[in-house]
Formats: structure tokens, C-alpha cells, sequence
């Protein structure tokens, strides 16, 4: 039972470090069975050498460990959160990845200045409020979820499948965890190229709306043609 | 039959994410066989470890599929306008390598501040002006490379094997495929180099005229002199 | 005997390379086992391939080598010191990595603006005066933890575990000479997101304090809920 | 004949890439046997997988080919220049590594602003001026070595092992080119550190003379310490 998400949530979990986006053991992946009601998500601080699909934890959407001996991740609560919040997604990724980090800890969004940018997101990548005194005091991973939920009113998740948490690093998400991983890795990817697309260029502009439309469109919704017909 | 080209172009795409070129799918590589008027090009949004010689696509000057049941790349029309246009020219490459595509998205050419440049260019990295509403919304790939042809009026492209895309990311080019990729590796090269040079002398000039000839000229054209004798 | 912390050392002076710490042989970890009063270090201008756990020099809590052919790294009396001093911990390493004596070089701590740092320094990564012209005349390398130890009066070694020695590099530490290891890769990674985070917003301030509370908290210390029951 | 310095230089050549010091095939190291008045060089633009011991050319100091079928590097006057000036040295390194180079296109020395830096240069690394049409038209390779000797008059070239060539790249040396090697890599290291410790400090002075003379001359010179004894 459960052996699909397992599966899934062990392999995005091990992508993350072979795609550079991991230092240590900061970062966590999971993966849903929305039949079910469960996903599976790495355990807590365990050195990624260590991980396999049977270590990985299964949490009910309440919150509940239905299957697994050890901790899961410190940041379930917020992995819980967004998976009830944004009804369309498969799996929720976060990691520490160094440039995306660098936004999220100066509190500012990543523009979006060009076409790998557009492909991926319908605008910049947004960056929520700080947490309050309040929030951090009480279930803080939760309350980090819900700033998120904040700053998502009116955005659709899978037109933003990412958001940088302020002082804190990204999050990504996707119909699937492998698309979630696949946005983790291009947000980092993108974060490089903003940052010094900024220092080549100060008062650059954002991406003028039709290239965005075409870009994000041709990758996305029913008009697409990237890639081969599903 | 296209055994060659298939060859090529196969493994043009291999080298692109091996010499860290490539981040998930973006980018994609031709190789053209002109006596037969057909070219070889990377299925679209297929993962690179799936690719083979096989798989490729066989597209003709005109823009019907030759061979192949995968839809090429999305970027098909824009190597086919390049290859009709760029008449010396046996293979295209595009990319969005990191740097490289930082000074895309801030619409700016890579200044030739040195000999590492200058080996490969004859003159700065040009950047092509922004795409109107009507080329976006019309044949897109195809006047992308349109607005490259513009850029290039009174340009060699073997003097000048490759362009940046404003907004979106770099297009190299060579006698063959092969070549392309040399040049796209240059490029990125070049714009880190650009980009810290930059940093450290914020007025620099670029290169003097004497040098600029010597060193691109000691590598092309009837006196140079690197490399072994062909 | 010692056969412990020769394979500590060993294990954690391999380690660092392998992280991408160390450049040349600049680095070098030290193990200690307090009971015996003694620590193993690396033989100093070694390769790092041709190091073993048999070629660890053992040098005793006075400065004596205990055991051993090779010469103990020019850095032994840094080590010696700080292990004499900072009783709660049990190894110490000293790398050159890049981005962490960029800081140093510039005489500048690492400000405190995120979580990542949160996880582990209580505050900013302390950085040391400069050595007067008589401390780096007399005993260099015992100076050198002098005025670390001069750095940490009021500071909890365990709450920052790593400092930056003014126009050197950085120094960290741990429990365990693992420890000291995970706490140099998190140096060199917070080093790098703090330089563009400031780069993104020259003004940022450091991380409010509840924040600060909360990250290093769940970590260390009687509260700690992060990774599994020791 | 000759099989010493053609395994030296072989292995030199080889390190360059490995070390992430060369892209393309950018660089070339020499190794010279002064008795028999020769050294072995790396053939001109030939790929670093298909170069072997056999295939380095070896050249007299007076220029001449004395054995080998291939060119040598279209550098090879320089080194010979070098060679035959700097008689303590016995192998030359040329890279166009990323960062030095930076510093070489804007005509910056590396100002030295650490211990990594002083463990490896007396001060800082020195640029040269820019070469003249008349110096670029005539024998250029032959006067890329003048105008390196003409910076070095009152240098010691062991001193000071290493030098940008204003609008080029770096030109390291040593007692090997074993030696000249590590000193490429350490300069590469240097320059990274040096551009960021100026973004942290960009009123940055020069490390103190004291600090300077104890990192130099702990490493070299008659009361060096560190290392093993030779």
C-alpha cells in the first residue's frame, strides 16, 4: 500500500541534491494519493544516502501518521497546508537552493525578465510577507503555509507553481512532485539569471505581456504545443 | 538514409547539458545535410536521456517532416529560417545558458573586452531588437529567426557565429553542427567573463581594432595559423 | 590506540574536498578525544590522496606529538588552542573555501538574513580583529586562536560554532568533527546567499529575533523537534 | 629521449582541465630540460582526450622543432620567451580560466587581499601594460613574453610566479610545471575571492606587510615551515 507515492516521494527526494539544489539536509519533498487521503514525505534530518522508499513517512491530510517508525520532516505542517489549499497539486518540494534563497532572504520577488522565466510562471515568482511574532510563537510550519495561502488570493497555483517564503527559501509545487522538482530546479536556474540580468541592466522591466502569453501559453492550457501531444 | 545528420545532431544535443549548457529540456540542436535539403533536429521537450540517433527528426527546407513520429522541437522554424538564410552554415544550436541568457533578457550584447572573445567573434555578441505584438502573435519561432536576419544585415555569420534573442536566450551557429556547440560553450564563457570584467571596470572600452584582428584572424579565414594544418 | 579519531580526522579532512572546500591542500580537521588528551590532525602540505588514517599526526593537549613521522599541519597550535579553550567540543576545521574568505579577506562578519544561517549560528558568523604586527611575529598559529578566543568572550562556542580570522578564512567546529564539517558547508553556502542578498537590497537588515528564536531553537538546545530522538 | 618532460608536460596539460581551469581547448603548459636545452609543449588546438606524451612537440630554446609531427601551440614563442628569461623556472601554464581572465580583459591587477593570496605572491598579481599595433602586428606570441619581462624588471619571477596579460589571460610558472599548475589554480581561487571581498569592501586595502611576509615566507625561502621537509 501506499508503494506509488513512496516511490515517487523517494525519487524526488533524491533528485533534489543530484540537481545541485540541496546543501546538507535542508529540503523535503512529498508526494499525495488524494484517493487515499495520505502523501509520503521524507522523514526528518536524515542524510540523503540513507533515504528509501520504505523510510519515507505517510501523513493523512489531518495530519496523522498513518505508516512510518521515524519523524517526518520538521516541515510537514507547511507541505500539509498547501496539498488541503491548492487542490490541483501532486506534491509540494522546498529547498535552500542558493540564488532563490538569496531572494527570498533580501525579500524581494524574481521579475520576470525573459522567456525561461515565462515558460515556467504567469509573472514574477512572488515572495510573501514576513511571519509575525504571533504566527512563529504558534504552529509556525503551519502558519508558514498559510502565508503562503496569503499571498496566493487570487493567483492560481499552477499558473505560479512556486513562491519564496521571506527570510526563509523557496517552495514549489505541481501536478505531480517530479513537475514540482522540475519548477524547484528552474526557479533556482532563473533566480542566477534575474540577478545578474539586474546588474547587467538596473531599471530593466519586466517581460512585455504578449512574449509572456506566448511563452507561458504554448507550454501550458489548452492551446499548447510544446512538447509531444499527452 | 540521414544516418549522418542523425549522428550529428544526436550527439550535438548530448554535448549541450554535458558541458553544463542545459538546465531540464530548454534548448535543442540541428544538423543540416544541404546536397539532400533536409535537416536533422531534437524531438520537443523529450529528456536527454531518452534521446538517441533514432528519435530525431528529418525535416525538409520547407518545413514538412521527412521522417519521424515525434513532433520536433517547438524552435523547428526558427533553425529553418537560419539554415535557408545562413547559406555557409551546417548546424544551429540553442540554449539558455546561464549568463549567456542574462544579457539576452537585459537586451544587451556582449561587449568583446579580450582575446577569449575575440577567437570567436569579430566584433561584440549582438543582440536582436524586441519582437512586436504581430511577430509574436504570428508565425513566432519563425520570426524569431527573422528578427535574427534583421540583426545580421551587413553581418558575416561566420564573422559573427552567433546572436543573443532579446528576452529570451542565445542561437549559435557553425560550418557544422559541431561547431555550433564549440560556440556555444564560448559564449557562455564569454559572458561570465563580461560580466565580472565589467564589475571590476565599469568604463572598459572594448578591445583594440589591431588585436581584435589578430586574434580572430589567426584562427579563420586564409592566414591563420592555430590549430593543425586541414 | 587512537584508531578513533584517526579515522574521524581522516574521514572529516577527506570530507572537505569533497564538498568543495578546499582548493589545493588548503584545510586541514582535527578530532580530539578528550579522555586521552590528545587529537589527531593532517600532516601538513600532504595531497589529499595520498592521506590514510596511519598518516594523522597525534599531538597531545600540550603541543607534543605523540605519534607520528610526518609534520602536523602549520595550523596545529589554531586547533590545539581552541580545543584547549572550547571544552564542549570534540573537532575543528579550517578551510580557504571561497565565498566564506571573501568575507574574511574584506574584514566583514556574515550578517544573519535567513533561516538557513538561523539553523545554525545564533547571530552573525563572528569575524576577528587583525593580528597586530607582535602576534603575527611571535607564535602566528597560537595568536590566531587568541584572537578568536579574544572574539568569543561572551559567546557561546556551541551557539557559533564558526568565526572568520580577519584577512584568513574561517575556522568552525562542533561535538564531533562531522559537525564542524556540516558547519563549514553551511558557512561557505550562507556566505554565498548573503553576499546576494545584499546585492538584491543593499539595506536588508538581519533576521528578526522570534525568527532567529524559532529556526536555531528547533535545532539545538532542550526545545529542539528537528531530526529524529537521539 | 625526452620521455621526462613529455610525461610532465602531458600531465600538466592534462590537470588544466580537470582542475576546471579550460574550456575549449584554451591553454597550454610547457615543460623545459635545461640541460639538453629543450621543452616539451602541447600541440596546437588539438582535443585534451586525444593528447598523450607522444604527441607533445619538443621545441629547442631557440625555437625549433626537434621532434614531433604536429604544431605546437601557437603560444609556444611565449613560453620559450619566458623559458629562456626566468631561469629558475621550469615549466610554463597558460590558461584563459574564468575569473583571472576577468581580471585580465579590465586590465586589473589582483589586488592582495588575504593569506590565500600571500601564500602563493609576494603582492599582487601584476598585469601587464597593453601591447602595441606594431608589437601585435609583428611577432606577437614573442612579444606577449616581452611585455610580460618588461613588467617583471626588478621582480623575481619565483616571487611572483604568475601574471595577467592586459586584454588576455593569466600566465603562471614555477621550479616544475607541476608547480606552475597549482599556481594557475590558486590563481583562479584568488580572483574569485578578490571580486567578491571588493563587492563586500570596495575601499578594500592590501593586506598588511607583516601578514604578508609571514604567509610568504612560511611557504617559502630559507625559514620556510610548512610542508615536510624536503
Amino acid at each position: 500500500m501506499y508503494t506509488e507515492i513512496r516511490r515517487e516521494a523517494y525519487e524526488a527526494n533524491l533528485a533534489l541534491p543530484r540537481h545541485g539544489l540541496i546543501n546538507l539536509t535542508f529540503g523535503n519533498a512529498s508526494a499525495a494519493d488524494r484517493d487515499k487521503g495520505v502523501f509520503a514525505i521524507k522523514p526528518s534530518g536524515v542524510d540523503y544516502d540513507e533515504l528509501s522508499p520504505e523510510n519515507m513517512v505517510i501523513v493523512d491530510f489531518d495530519g496523522k501518521i498513518v505508516e512510518g517508525n521515524l519523524r517526518p520532516s520538521s516541515d510537514t505542517p507547511t507541505h500539509r497546508c498547501l496539498l488541503l489549499a491548492f487542490e490541483g497539486i501532486g506534491g509540494v518540494v522546498h529547498t535552500h537552493s542558493t540564488k532563490a534563497t538569496a531572494f527570498a532572504q533580501a525579500g524581494k520577488p524574481i521579475p520576470n525578465f525573459g522567456t525561461t522565466h515565462a515558460d515556467y510562471f504567469y509573472g514574477e515568482i512572488p515572495v510573501t510577507r514576513k511571519m509575525t511574532p504571533e504566527e512563529i510563537a504558534s504552529a509556525y510550519e503551519w502558519e508558514t503555509g498559510n502565508v503562503i495561502l496569503e499571498r496566493f488570493k487570487g493567483l492560481n497555483p499552477l499558473d505560479f507553481p512556486g513562491v519564496l517564503v521571506n527570510r526563509h527559501a523557496p517552495f514549489t509545487w505541481g501536478k505531480s512532485v517530479a513537475k514540482a522538482v522540475e519548477v524547484a530546479v528552474a526557479v533556482e536556474c532563473i533566480a542566477e539569471m534575474a540577478l545578474m540580468s539586474m546588474q547587467l541592466n538596473p531599471g530593466l522591466q519586466a517581460i512585455e505581456q504578449e512574449l509572456l502569453d506566448k511563452h507561458f501559453l504554448r507550454k501550458h492550457g489548452a492551446t499548447a504545443y510544446y512538447g509531444q501531444p499527452e
